[in-house]
């Protein structure tokens, strides 16, 4: 297998757990990590554990507008939500790490590197709903060729990206978007079970998250997750200090459920031929007081046979599995079938069903 | 979606049922199908109807050593094992639709047109284990490129046509082999199922099969099945007569388990880096005197997470989905597939699981 070198944006709960995971798969090497505070960067590969420990605590779930909205520098965390960066000790975020340097502009460190890294995993923050495509947009005019992937959920930033695809195409770029767990890996699941069926008539996606022991380090999924609450948005959301949102939780003590949620699910199946994005359900059960899953995450595929039959595939996580192992794993593997299409030449826009058999 | 056109080689029950489910099928067009006695070819697409309606009842089980080892005229029926063509009226197979033609080489018409098909699928019974193979070298010497597709289970022959992968990729040869409900699509959903985790331990397979009115379409299946029987092997079942055949079905009143089949769904999720290949069991239970399924057809994916969880995802296909569905439908998802990667330039010999996400 030919290596494949990446870079993470954003130390936050999912950079540093892809940092954490990509250990473990063969023919992957992290090269470079970046806050808005520096950059690590060593073609060697990167020393994680290192990175880890110097940067643990690094997290937390406050948006700040002056720096989620700035150069590119910004980006501390989790694409699905999670907020910025503490300080540790002295030095500040990624700097903590004896690999990293301090920069003005750590997004442009990485992009000039850009020749060696064959993808670019966006854990950024994306409270403003074009962060993630304006950062797109930097590495496109700076000339990178390459995978560029993200594990966003909501659908209207794959629109953003859609708008780009034509500068993509030219520029040799892979756009992989929304490759976490949802909708990355359900959705690719639901794509998988469709395979039965010559009609698919309704995919149900509902899951569950315990997030006791985690919630410290994923507030800023919580925070986003109650942003599909019906009397709440993204922009509402942004603007809630942490006691108001700990009182949200309370008023549900707890457990919030959601239905309908505007994930990227629907439009990335349509996209793929699945079936039509208003036939696709999204929904899940929040539980920040307990680490066991409320509901078992269960995607159910329910379709026609070319016999005539009407039946419902299924595909269940283990409740043991954690929302982390769930978002990493995935991310990694689109990575790598990214950069599988990116160096056969094929650019654009992909979402993770997309990569899927074709229905 | 930029058209895809095929050819099926074999009219049996895969053939024919692969013809009808590409009917439901957005941007895939049937232009070729052949069977030992003749070739149908229309390039504005086959009148699927005609065909299936023609040369319906054309099925048997009995495999004939004189026709199956011939130069590849022959190849009436199902790579998963059924058998040859009876006879229809006065016409014989395929000759029977108004679209036929008698051939002395219906696979030579088939290679003769290749550069107006993009993919071939190989319906054919594979009695000899290099029959497949052998079709594959004709296709390579006549200078044929694109997309070819099995739907074959056993471990043995994917070793044949990997070492023919550098005439294959020499001649822009994407050849999938595998590609039916297993391994293919049960391979797929490991694959998929695996991302969770950063270490697999164990990938249990186990389907189930009610074949009561379909008995008659899939005497070749229940023939190959019963080659997995401990006390046979698929030299020992080819010499065995019908009777023979019901003579151990009754022995087993009807209902037979396999226990450790030689399915290639072991080498194939090793070759896709998911698990070692002793790591992947195989088991099923085949009912022929009830349509009802014995057991429900589930993949269980048990593995470690980074976060050290020990855990197993399940995929499970709902019992109203037949075998015939789970064969075709993934069967043409894998061919849209491979299409797309023979264009991006991806030659060589695939499993259904490598074109999953990369684990």
């Amino acid at each position: 297998m030919e290596e494949t070198t990446f870079a993470v944006l954003g130390t936050g709960g999912i950079g540093r757990r892809t940092l954490e995971v990509s250990q473990h798969k063969d023919a992957l090497t992290p090269v470079a990590a970046c806050d808005r505070h520096g950059t690590a960067i060593d073609f060697d590969g990167l020393d994680v554990d290192e990175l880890l420990a110097a940067t643990e605590g690094n997290i937390d779930g406050e948006p700040r507008d002056d720096e989620v909205a700035t150069d590119g520098g910004t980006g501390a965390t989790a694409a699905d939500g999670e907020g910025g960066i503490k300080q540790h000790g002295e030095d500040r975020g990624v700097v903590a790490s004896s690999q990293a340097r301090p920069s003005e502009d750590p997004i442009r460190d990485v992009i000039d590197r850009g020749d060696r890294i064959d993808a670019v995993l966006l854990a950024l923050p994306n409270y403003e709903h074009d962060f993630i495509p304006r950062v797109a947009d930097r590495f496109v005019e700076s000339g990178y060729s390459g995978v560029m992937i993200d594990v966003l959920k909501r659908s209207r930033v794959i629109d953003m990206l859609d708008d780009r695809s034509d500068e993509f195409r030219e520029q040799g770029i892979t756009f992989i978007c929304g490759a976490g767990a949802t909708p990355g890996f359900l959705t690719g699941a639901a794509a998988l079970a469709a395979q039965s069926f010559v009609e698919v008539e309704a995919v149900d996606i509902r899951w569950g998250v315990g997030l006791k022991s985690g919630y410290e380090d994923n507030r800023g999924t919580v925070r986003e997750d109650i942003a599909h609450l019906p009397e709440y948005d993204i922009e509402t959301v942004r603007d809630l200090s942490e006691t108001e949102i700990e009182a949200i939780i309370d008023e549900h003590d707890g457990v919030i459920e959601f239905e309908d949620m505007e994930h990227a699910d629907d439009v990335l199946l349509e996209r793929a031929g699945v079936c039509d994005a208003e036939d696709v359900r999204v929904g899940g059960i929040l539980d920040v007081r307990s680490d066991e899953k409320p509901t078992t995450t269960t995607v159910s595929v329910t379709g026609t046979t070319f016999d005539g039959e009407t039946a419902t595939n299924t595909f269940r996580l283990d409740d043991a599995t954690s929302m982390e192992a769930n978002v990493n794993g995935p991310a990694l593997g689109y990575l790598k079938a990214g950069v599988r299409r990116n160096r056969a030449g094929e650019y654009g826009v992909f979402g993770p069903a997309e990569l899927m058999p074709g229905f």
